[in-house]
């Protein structure tokens, strides 16, 4: 992992970048759109070289897609086949059953191995930088064409590198039914809560305010990961509305013992996260 | 507001004293059910004296019942006849209907304005008290029985003086509907997410995390408001729901125009709280 190749300089790629170069465990070169972006993270010292010429990528041990899904869509044709056989091509994309088809399809010689930090929060790009994003955090890890035992290792010491925990599941639909519940469905929640009248707004406390950060979000990023998993979101949006039909229920039928039991259940939950 | 005799204290009673204290508002005499609560809160620094004995109302210029909804309906016929004519009677319960029903019924001498301070977190009992937590929060405020426009402006007073901004509402079912929409159904919304599987648990991020963290409540706090808030909360919710829903379908349609417009304004309107 001498050599670590970024494209993309959002606040993930950013903060990856920030926090490989902060513990010395990689140089790091990136790959952006705008060369503004490219000048603004050199300034920032996040790494080692940036530019806008994605034939960085060819020289590095470590490539990794930062871009938003449907951008990864589209660049994975033209990035994979130039990542070099023996070097590692992973991404950090929110969904992954489109993303892994295109790595297969784009035949690439570099092992791939697929992964999603499940990390951030609602800033963006560059100013939302911070080199312990991923500090605690689980990274899922999803094995793609060619992954070898050393192309798991090395992905494992990226992750663990910057203070993440990885976890690897067997498929990209295990991955995208677990995340749609897990984060699509409280994103879709916030959009619709953003919808209450102006009076009730007026009244605004911290309940509303947790459960609506995420509105605050990038709208580009999070339909790139909404349109990508719509039919895992609509099945996690449905059993959510189960739960809380019931929860419901017995409010209506003034259930105080199976609430409390429900509430005090999720709550010592809750603590333990 | 010379004396403030604060009923109850919880994480809402026991800040209102801290701050109060510390802002040299009043001299503030706390009464709570357990010795030993009034006996911690003294050693705090939290106010003047406190004590098991709800006499402490009789000398009291302004009288502050802080305890849980369905205890305050308790407490009510036997408090407020007690209060002094002159003074003034308040409360921070959560959900108004009952509570000011029971005012009425009370048929108090002291001049009645309910209140609900949209403040608090997970945090229960005098180790969530924060002097600073009302600061810059939205306080409801609804006349009683005999608020004259002096009550109105002393509870104004206090409101201000803890760094809160008075809101008021017209009536009892104003506010519990206003409420519904913007706190219980948040807190609804949080133990439906609970109820997600362990594997997606696994991979929790910062959506999920900020969306439960009401989760943490006392149970006992929640059940309060809901279940004196039923109806309110019912609709609320559906509505909430129908929202929900209508963002599914232009997710199942693939309407990325209608999503990004509803996303950018929720943004917009969430960025501007």
């Amino acid at each position: 992992m001498r050599t670590v190749a970024i494209v993309g300089l959002g606040q993930i790629g950013g903060s990856l970048a920030a926090a490989l170069t902060r513990r010395r465990l990689a140089r790091v070169v990136g790959v952006t759109r705008r060369a503004e972006t490219a000048r603004r993270a050199r300034r920032m010292g996040l790494l080692a070289a940036a530019g806008t010429d994605v034939a960085a990528v060819e020289e590095a041990d470590v490539v990794v897609l930062a871009t938003p899904v449907r951008t990864l869509l589209r660049q994975i044709p033209e990035i994979a086949p130039r990542v070099r056989p023996g070097a590692l091509l992973t991404d950090v994309g929110s969904t992954k059953a489109e993303i892994l088809e295109a790595f297969r399809t784009a035949r690439p010689r570099a092992a791939v191995v697929a992964g999603h930090p499940m990390a951030g929060n609602e800033k963006a790009g560059l100013d939302g930088v911070d080199a312990g994003l991923f500090e605690r955090r689980p990274w899922t890890l999803i094995a793609g064409p060619g992954a070898t035992p050393a192309a798991r290792r090395t992905v494992e010491a990226l992750v663990r590198g910057v203070g993440s925990r990885p976890v690897w599941m067997s498929s990209a639909r295990e991955h995208d039914r677990r995340v749609a519940a897990i984060s699509h469905v409280p994103y879709l929640i916030s959009y619709a809560l953003m919808g209450v009248d102006d009076r009730a707004l007026r009244v605004c406390g911290n309940s509303f305010r947790d459960a609506t950060r995420v509105a605050m979000s990038d709208p580009d990023m999070v339909l790139d990961f909404l349109l990508t998993n719509g039919r895992a979101v609509a099945e996690a949006t449905a059993s959510f509305g189960r739960r809380l039909a019931g929860l419901l229920s017995a409010i209506g039928r003034r259930d105080a013992g199976t609430l409390r039991r429900a509430f005090a259940a999720a709550r010592a939950r809750r603590s333990g996260i």
